[in-house]
């Protein structure tokens, strides 16, 4: 368990650095026999890569995946499945200027302190490339729940800027740059950027994931509930400072009445929910309602405006990040939210059937 | 992992229902020669308890520990250790009500559809008496990270009532019975909680967990971020719905330079952060700054006013909790909070001393 | 996974030494539904239990097992099952011998390396009391794999003594104190044990264990094998230093033809194989054949006769172990060796069925 | 856990297939700061790679290997480090007959059992070819051991010839084509393996592990002893049908005087084995002395002799693998053993300096 391994029976193991010949890994457990090819996955690393509009970093990664392993005749085998990504656009630039000082808000600081020494180029492990192996095993992760199950993601907030609930259109979230359920809003954020771009500057974001179609019985009452398994996921996404599950932090303003989510018998007698503010579990186990989580992303710390540090030696002095980076990472980061709570319904799919086999 | 297990080198697993002979636990890999009696363990236990104020429940618990294995002559040995205490105050009333409804906000209706069958009585494993092995384990967490290091918690917020940060008093948190460090604002919840108490009703509330004295370099760059693990640990807390690290959701409202914690020349030449946003974890690895989480808990959904609900047989109905139950279960959860960070962080101390020997 | 858990869908966890108040364990992941009562675990307990016959140590333990959860109205409620042996017969003697000395072929010296201290009453954790709880695990795991499936043991060796194995009958095996097949054999035993034990000495064993009625398909290709797992969990029974599968180390003698197992259309056109070599393992995955696993048991090292050894300050001295001790441990490894068999084959059928979906 | 992976904090991954683009591993944990190279790896691979002699398969595999990630300028990082072997010498010739035929004594049959269908091309999974990626790995174990700790092993029988333990001489070890510390011994082999060879046939080996200069304490007293989890890690290779610790099976034949290791006052006062039955562990922790292992391989089960088989519809037929194999999987099986021992003992360092901080 030494920390790149999420999951028990649907298991992902990731390595490599942003600045290495390539990055990859490994998605043990795979059930046999579900159609999986590159192109699948493909689909989705294209959502997540940069590039593809003002409001993200311009660095050109085309992250072509190959499959190495566990596919055969256009089908998974059960055995593991490869990945790898290679890294082309690494280019060989200066890092005299983060070799020497610690960037605020970076992991530069905690890496020399936790392992005495760093791979300083592009940040290393910590770059956020990584997650894009995530994505590419949260595609596998979606073949194991099945074409019955969707796990959706939008942005619904960017700085002090929210979207209007009342305005929530699944269809429009491909329709522009920030993967907004709320066309107006996704207007408003434009100009909202395009300042903060220009500023040299950074905003930090909320992003909700929304899994339909789950069966009632997902997840275990105790230490691995599914909530705190989806809180471990997002909270593991480069530069998540917070995560919520149905009502979230709201529930503690309310009162019981107001929170309980009230019964009545439904369509064939079975129960059903008069609203959703458990988020879809309950006692850390799915309902059968949408299980409903949303994270907060902190602005990128990464920036062009000078910001005071120290050198690894100890001196003041200050620091600015030249060269492309996202105005904000929340952005990117639904794709790869999408993807985690994908691989953790996946390992909950598989661990409530064997324990109790359905 | 079957999912009553939690912690990889410090590792606790628990076990029992709240009307079975008793509940327990297992702490295994604590390392050998730590002090340790059943009255350490005591003293932690007593502030979880219930029934100390009219604020919590009324059934009295004497929750006595046993320790039955892994400590000889007063010192942790390095073999796991048995952890016991019986359940005194089951009574065996009538369950029908809840054995033939769904309690809205339970878990009854998702331990049914799970396992098909359940063990109605108290809530069965849901029922927050599980978590007094947690906190019993917690002190074991404790003296693994030693007496440099210390991990408190505080009540900050019941339903719309937030403290005064800048009242904040460690000292007072003991002296009132919300665990609350401003002492204006817990006068002002003895009333407000009398109301909600006296309208048979309950309401939410937000902890705080601080630890301090902590190193630099505990936790890990990808999946198992000491973030991401408090976050599990915190979200896995019978009825939290949201788990924030520093400034939280407040971050997706800031700019890079106002999250950014800048770094300055400190003591003996050692790096200083001005500010902590980053609540003492950089890159999944601690910072040695304090680290600071806050979680969300939803009002008790056990409350004596009748809600509608349908019967398991799928007729609808109304119920209502009679008897003894928390109008604010979030007041008991904080020492359960800083138990789970205890052990989180102690999990982490141990790992990070595997990897890197130090 | 430190070291006292065991399976990873179907968990056994122990605690306990031979001097503490109690023993016990929990074992988590069970399937809700099974019928489970503390009489089925009695059963296999008993066979177990020391005292039965001049043969085994005559400490006088009861051995009551108590369900302490995960059991409800008679049935597996899929929450984790709470196990608990109370230690009757520690008898508070006079330990300064073993306090002061390192037995030859103990665990005193190396315990004491590890962990800077030890619990010497009764060796501690060492002591051979720690796999009751795994023979209370196995009726459990034995439920799991159903009335189809059995798992027995037998013992086919002691010292230079084998059994005849055309006279091999299952039926024999509960009606001589050894669990020995061959009737003939059995007899000589007596006489040859006799003569160990009178001499103050003791003597090694090979136990074999079959497992019928298993469906082809259970383990994994590389690492968790099916055989691997067995491996372990028989290596990890106190005092065994060999394990085989099927033809074991026969198979470095024999040629491909020799050792290959030939197969033919069997009833219903499905394959049958016309010999057991492999031990009903392929590649890691069971064939659906008999799994046939053996183990040896070193003699047991605590005799009455004088050994040479040195005192825990390093000088040289003589130790003999006094009081009451088998002569031949192998004897009672047999339900063990059962036991953990059913807990691995358990484990990897709950494993199976959650990646297999059968 | 879902069967790929071997460790615990010293965690080893693997993936691929025999005729896929590459197999490849990540091995997770890694200590920083330890000096390591692609060559480094390269001169363990060059020991088991196959066409060396021929009394090994002529298959001509490169087995060039790659580090993708977790050194840098020379040294570990700490993240973990992706390891690729690419695929060169998988002629696509007609797989007709293994597709349509069940190969005696191999996994043919059980994978498509478990996984109801199947890589067919070069056994897929189940292909030796795995291997490399664990040599791969346990070159990095030996570094987290460090220079004071060796790992060797030897081919010690071939099919009822055994060495004379007498004539035992490490150096002889390289130079000839069976890992075989005894010359007189080895050119016998020669022969004899030959003959065998000439035949189509094949035949099994003993292989013998010694790990020298390790410190006492490394292990655990319950589930992960030592031993078992060398017993898992041996019994992980494929063709492997026994595993023993010390005097092994032999023990089951000897008295308590005769098998128990002797202590004595030895240089500095410290305590002194008199012999080594134990193997090196006692109670499954490390004693300091060697630890011995030994295991027993089956001979190759693809041979060019005609075997009676029947094909995937259920007919009865026969079968002769045709092509490049090797008469005595035995032979290079010694790496593979030294790599699983390595990794092994890497893993319980790392885990004993975790828990006892030495």
């Amino acid at each position: 368990m030494s920390g790149n391994t999420f999951g028990q029976l649907f298991r992902v193991t990731t390595f490599g650095e942003s600045h290495g010949p390539a990055i990859g890994g490994i998605v043990d457990g795979v059930p046999p026999g579900l159609a999986l090819s590159e192109a699948d996955i493909q689909k989705d690393l294209d959502r997540r890569r940069p590039g593809q509009s003002r409001f993200t970093t311009q660095r050109r990664e085309p992250d072509r995946v190959q499959i190495l392993s566990g596919v055969f005749e256009g089908k998974t085998t059960g055995t593991p499945i490869g990945l790898l990504i290679a890294n082309e656009d690494a280019r060989s630039k200066d890092y005299a200027e983060i070799r020497d000082k610690f960037r605020p808000g970076h992991a530069d600081f905690t890496y020399l302190m936790k392992y005495g020494l760093r791979d300083y180029r592009g940040s290393g492990r910590a770059s956020a490339r990584e997650t894009a192996v995530r994505v590419a095993a949260g595609v596998i992760a979606r073949k194991v729940l099945g074409k019955g199950v969707s796990v959706r993601g939008a942005l619904v907030q960017i700085g002090t800027k929210g979207i209007v609930r009342a305005r929530w259109d699944w269809n429009q979230v491909s329709r522009n740059p920030f993967f907004c359920p709320d066309p107006k809003t996704a207007k408003a954020w434009e100009t909202y950027l395009d300042a903060v771009r220009k500023k040299g500057s950074s905003i930090g974001a909320v992003v909700e994931i929304v899994a339909s179609g789950l069966p009632a019985g997902l997840g275990a009452p105790v230490f691995d509930r599914l909530d705190a398994d989806i809180a471990k996921a997002l909270m593991s996404i480069p530069a998540v400072k917070g995560v919520e599950i149905g009502s979230g932090f709201i529930a503690a303003q309310l009162t019981g009445p107001e929170n309980a989510d009230a019964m009545r018998r439904g369509p064939k007698g079975k129960p059903r929910f008069m609203s959703n503010n458990a988020g879809g579990v309950l006692g850390g186990i799915s309902t059968g309602q949408d299980v409903i989580a949303r994270f907060a992303v902190k602005p990128t710390s990464s920036i062009s405006i000078e910001q005071p540090t120290v050198t690894v030696s100890g001196k003041n002095t200050t620091v600015a990040t030249k060269g492309r980076h996202d105005p904000c990472v929340g952005i990117r980061a639904v794709p790869i939210g999408e993807a985690m709570v994908a691989i953790t319904l996946a390992d909950h799919w598989l661990r409530h059937r064997g324990q109790c086999g359905r």
